[in-house]
C-alpha cells in the first residue's frame, strides 16, 4: 500500500515515521518542497537570539536518517502542484525542474501554513523578511550580522518572540500594527502588564498604524504609515499565518474556518482516501463545540500520529483542542486556555469573568513576584470556559490544569475544589487559579 | 449563636474569619493554646534558612487584628481540655492557670497535628527539637546561631526542607531513619535522583538505622543506633506527625484512619453540632474512594471555609482530595498526585505503571535539564491513578494537570489527548506528562 505525504514538517514526518513503525511493509513517500524536514520551527526565534548557534541545530532528524534508518522515501525539493482524487495521484515538479506523478492509496496533506504577506508595495525589497521555514531562519540569521535596527510589522506570538530575540542581540526594535489594541484577545489589564514589560526593554510599540508601503531609504528601509514613518535595516513581516490549503481546495476538498482544510475527528477530509493534519487543517474546539483553526505544534504532531494509525487500520479519533497556548516574552510567561468572554458570548455562552492579581509564592516567601489570572465561566451551565495567566514565574505550566478541566467540561465550582499543589516556593496556599475560581463563583 | 473554634491556625482562623464575614452577628470565639494564630507553618524551613528574617514574618495576621478589625474573640494561651457534647460546652485552662468553660451552638475542632516524638531516651535533652509550632521555629532559630552540625531523625518533606535550610546556613547535616528505603512512596529511580541531589550538597544519609537513644556527648549530642553513632550540636526530630484527636476521642467522637477525626463531606463529625477541619481531620480520597489522612495546608484552609459556610446555614460539600503534594529540595522540584502502583493495588485497582525521563525544554533549547515522570493507571477501567514528577524545573506546577484529571476520573487515554501548553522554553512539543501517558497506554 502506498502512503503518500505532502509536507515534511511536524505533522507530515510524525505521520510518516509512525506509519512505518506501525506497518514496516508500507510504502511511505514524503514530498517536501524545501530542503529541510523535521525541524523545530517554534525554536527559530530562540536560535536566532544566539549568534553562536547553528540554525541547523533545530533539525530534529535529517532527511537522510529517515531514508536510511527508517526506509521512508523522503523527496526534498519536490513541490506538489496537483492532486487528482479520482486517479489517486499527486503531480508536481522537483527543484531540478523534473515533473513527477506519484500514486497513492492513502494521502496526507500536511502543507502547513505560510506567513501572510500584506498587500502593500515594497514587501519584495531586500531586507524585508518573514519567518516560517528553516530557510527563512537561515536568511534572517545571516542578514542580522549587519543589522542595528529592525521594524517588526505585527504584534502576535512570533512577532513578540522575535522582538525578544533581536533585543537579546542588542538590535533596536520598533513594532507597528494596524489594530489599536495590544494583544486584543487578552484581558486588557494583563495585556498592559505585557506591554510594559516589552517597553521596559527599550522596544517602541506603535499599535493603531496601518502600513501603507515599505521603501528604500538612505540607510536601509522605511516603513511608511499615514502618520508615522519608521526606519530600520530590516523589516520583519509577522502579521500572522494562513493555512496552505490551495492545493486541497483545487482538488475539490472541503475547506472551512479561515480556509483551513475541513477534517473529521479521524483527520479525514471530504475525500475518504485523503487526510489532512497540522497547520493546514482545522480542529474541533471542545469548549465551543465548533470547528476552529489554531495552528500549533502539539496538535500537528498528535494529528500526524492519528493519521498514521488510521491509515494503518486502527481507528483513532481525536477529541479536539481547547485553545491552550503559551509564550515567553522577556521575563514574562503568558498563557491561555479556552475562551475569553467575548469569544464565549459569540459561542452562545453567558459569560461571567474575573481578573485577579496575587503572588507567585507564599506569604513572606522571598523572591515572589506578581501573577495575574483571568477566568471566565458560563452563568447558565456553571461551566469553566477559559483562563489567561501572566507572570514572571508559574504561569506557563499552571495553564495545563485549566486545560485539563476544559477537556473534562468541569464547572467553575468543581474546578474550585481541585486539590492543587502547594509549597511556599511555588505559590500561595490558595493557588492563584483557585483564588480566581473562588472570585468568579461570586459572579455566577 | 455561638460558634466556638478550638485551634487558631489555618483551618480554625479560616473558619472564624469566614463565618464572621458570612454572618457579622455571629459570636465567634477561638481558643488557641499557644501565643500565635494564623501563621504560615509551611514557611518555617525557608524562614529558618535566612538569619536576617524574623520568624514573625510568617504571621499572616495577628490575634489583635482578628479581635479589633473582625470582632473575633481570639483567646490565645487558652488550652481546651474537655468537650461536653451533651452540655455543649468546652472547658480548659488558660496559660495564667485560670479555668474556663465556654458554651457553643456549633463547635469546630481544628487542633492540627503534632510531631511524633519517638519513644526513646533522650528526646527531652536540651538541643533536641521538633518543628511544628511557630514557637518551635523561634526556639530552633535562636539555637542555630551556635550550631555547626545537626542530626535530623526522619527523611520526609519537613526533614528534607529543614535539611536544605540548614545547609544554606552552612550547617553540617546527617540524616537517619529506620526504614532502609529512601522516599518509599516514590518510584525508586526517581527517589535515587533526589537522593543524589541531597548528597551532592554534602548531606550524609543513613536510612536503615533505628535510633536507640539520644545522649549528651562531650561537644553536644549523640544519636545512637545499633551500628551507627552520629554526633551534632542539635538533633531535629522529624519522623512525621500525628493528628491531635485525643480531645475529640475523649468526647466520644468517632475517629478513623490514623486516628484522625472522622468527618463527612460537610466536615461534620459524629456529633451534628461539632465539625472538624485541618490536620486533625480525615478526608475522602477521590481516587481510592476511601477515607485518608493527608495533613496539608490547602485542605485545611478549604475545610475551614466549608465549616464556616455550613455553620452559617449554607450547604457546602467538599469533594475530597487526590493526594497532591509538592516540595522543593535544593534545586529539585518533587511533586505527586494520586496513587503509586502499590497504593493502587491495595485499593483494588490493577495498576500498570511507567517511568520516563525526558527534557524540561524543547529540542535544542538552551538551559534544558532532565525531568522524570512516573504514571500509573488501572488496566481494568483505563483510569489514570497517579503521577509523580521530579526535575530542576517544570515539575511543581505541572502536577496540577494530572491532579485535575484525577478529580475528573479521566482515563489515561483521555488524559493523553489533553491540549497541554507548548513553547520551547517550557517543554518539549509532547509535554512530559503526555509522553508518560502515551507510554503507559502501551502497557494497559
Amino acid at each position: 500500500m502506498d502512503f503518500l505525504v505532502i509536507g515534511g514538517d511536524a505533522a507530515g514526518m510524525s505521520a510518516a515515521s509512525r506509519a512505518k513503525r506501525n506497518k514496516p511493509d508500507l510504502n511511505v513517500t514524503v514530498l517536501e518542497r524545501s530542503t529541510d524536514v523535521s525541524y523545530s520551527a517554534c525554536g527559530m526565534p530562540y536560535n536566532i537570539a544566539d549568534p553562536a548557534r547553528e540554525i541547523d541545530d533545530l533539525v530534529v532528524r535529517h532527511a537522510k536518517v529517515f531514508r536510511e534508518n527508517q526506509n521512508i522515501n523522503v523527496l526534498t525539493g519536490h513541490c506538489a502542484e496537483t492532486i487528482d482524487p479520482a486517479d489517486r495521484t499527486v503531480s508536481g515538479v522537483s527543484s531540478e525542474g523534473k515533473a513527477f506523478k506519484l500514486p497513492y492509496d492513502k494521502l496526507l496533506i500536511a502543507t502547513g501554513a505560510s506567513p501572510i504577506i500584506p498587500d502593500i508595495p515594497g514587501t519584495d525589497l531586500p531586507g524585508v523578511m518573514a519567518l516560517k521555514f528553516l530557510e527563512d531562519g537561515r536568511k534572517i540569521k545571516g542578514f542580522l550580522n549587519h543589522v542595528k535596527k529592525v521594524v517588526i510589522i505585527g504584534m502576535g506570538y512570533i512577532a513578540l518572540e522575535m522582538c525578544e530575540a533581536l533585543r537579546s542581540r542588542n538590535i533596536d526594535v520598533d513594532m507597528v500594527k494596524p489594530r489599536p489594541v495590544f494583544l486584543p484577545w487578552m484581558e486588557q489589564n494583563m495585556a498592559q502588564v505585557v506591554r510594559e514589560e516589552i517597553q521596559s526593554h527599550g522596544v517602541r510599540l506603535y499599535p493603531g498604524h496601518s502600513v501603507e508601503r515599505i521603501e528604500k531609504s538612505a540607510g536601509g528601509l522605511k516603513v511608511v504609515c499615514p502618520e508615522l514613518t519608521l526606519e530600520g535595516d530590516m523589516v520583519l513581516l509577522a502579521i500572522g499565518v494562513t493555512p496552505n490549503s490551495a492545493l486541497a481546495a483545487e482538488a475539490g476538498l472541503k475547506t472551512g474556518v479561515k480556509k483551513a482544510i475541513a477534517t473529521d475527528n479521524r483527520l479525514c477530509t471530504s475525500d475518504k482516501n485523503i487526510f489532512a493534519a497540522g497547520d493546514c487543517a482545522d480542529a474541533l474546539h471542545l469548549v465551543t463545540g465548533q470547528k476552529t483553526w489554531i495552528p500549533l505544534a502539539l496538535r500537528a504532531n498528535r494529528a500526524g500520529w492519528a493519521v498514521a494509525d488510521n491509515v494503518c487500520g486502527r481507528d483513532v479519533q481525536l477529541q479536539g483542542i481547547v485553545g491552550t497556548a503559551v509564550f515567553k516574552v522577556f521575563d514574562f510567561e503568558v498563557a491561555r486556555a479556552g475562551l475569553n468572554a467575548e469569544e464565549a458570548a459569540a459561542a452562545g455562552f453567558e459569560p461571567a469573568e474575573v481578573m485577579i492579581r496575587t503572588s507567585s509564592r507564599a506569604h513572606a516567601h522571598p523572591g515572589a513576584s506578581k501573577i495575574w489570572v483571568y477566568m471566565t465561566g458560563d452563568k447558565k451551565s456553571g461551566r469553566l470556559l477559559g483562563v489567561q495567566m501572566v507572570g514572571r514565574e508559574g504561569a506557563a505550566h499552571r495553564i495545563n490544569a485549566p486545560a485539563v478541566a476544559l477537556h473534562s467540561e468541569m464547572t467553575v465550582e468543581q474546578f474550585a475544589q481541585s486539590d492543587l499543589a502547594y509549597a511556599p516556593p511555588f505559590g500561595p496556599v490558595w493557588d492563584p487559579l483557585l483564588t480566581a475560581a473562588n472570585q468568579l463563583l461570586k459572579k455566577m
